[in-house]
């Protein structure tokens, strides 16, 4: 088994796109995280839903955690008004982790190796011109393993 | 709303869980990670689902992350193997991360902030005594950001 047989549709979102409409997304369809493709369709980014959080979580806070103690409530409002007017592309960080994207022939053992590494719960798959076919979940990867 | 209304039940493993029963657990209730609680009832570790999945990938494969290519298939027994009769303590690294744990009192946004801080999905809930109230998901909290 390999990447390419495991790797199931994702849905995606781009570098335009507005912040807001992709944490909906993730929201929405209970996603473990999020797909950034660039204009010629191959992975830009791959964020864990931690990461899509921390879009969303005030830089105020951020850079301070005992003031989300003092703040009354924490509503939607708060979060959408972080993501503003941003696109995705704003809201991305350079990453010291590694892209966790694999090609079609990438093994079992080698996307699970990728996950445990990146702290990623969500794999890119692209095929040979870098174009992505899909993702693998952790929730596949576990279902595989324990099924075989 | 505190972490405290929050809070769900979440199935727990112990130090001395064997790895594999710990893993099982975590695969067959489709589990975002695993709490590990000591012997008074605390939280002792909160093991995201991609760092469960790190104690059962071979140690010469994380050495070599080249080498999983070349091992013809990744089944079950390979991952079973690596786990032995290691207890969950066997398994635990010492972590660098800051361990995702809140008192009942916690707002949301200081989940939000500690689950993008800590890049864990799940933040276990302590009474003032410690001891564990349940955990909450980040599929939990985006809900909740979401409804509100």
């Amino acid at each position: 088994v390999r990447a390419g047989d495991l790797a199931a549709p994702f849905p995606t979102v781009h570098l335009d796109t507005s912040a807001v409409a992709a944490a909906q997304l993730m929201a929405r369809r209970d996603l473990p995280g999020l797909i950034v493709v660039d204009q010629v369709g191959g992975p830009a980014a791959v964020l864990p839903g931690t990461q899509v959080l921390r879009m969303a979580v005030p830089g105020y806070i951020q850079d301070d955690p005992a003031l989300a103690r003092v703040v009354d409530e924490a509503t939607a409002d708060v979060f959408f008004r972080e993501l503003g007017d941003r696109t995705v592309a704003d809201c991305l960080r350079v990453e010291r982790w590694e892209l966790p994207v694999v090609g079609v022939e990438a093994s079992v053992l080698e996307i699970a190796a990728l996950m445990a590494r990146s702290r990623s719960p969500l794999v890119a798959v692209v095929n040979n011109g870098g174009s992505l076919v899909g993702a693998v979940t952790l929730a596949a990867l576990v279902d595989r393993i324990t099924a075989s």
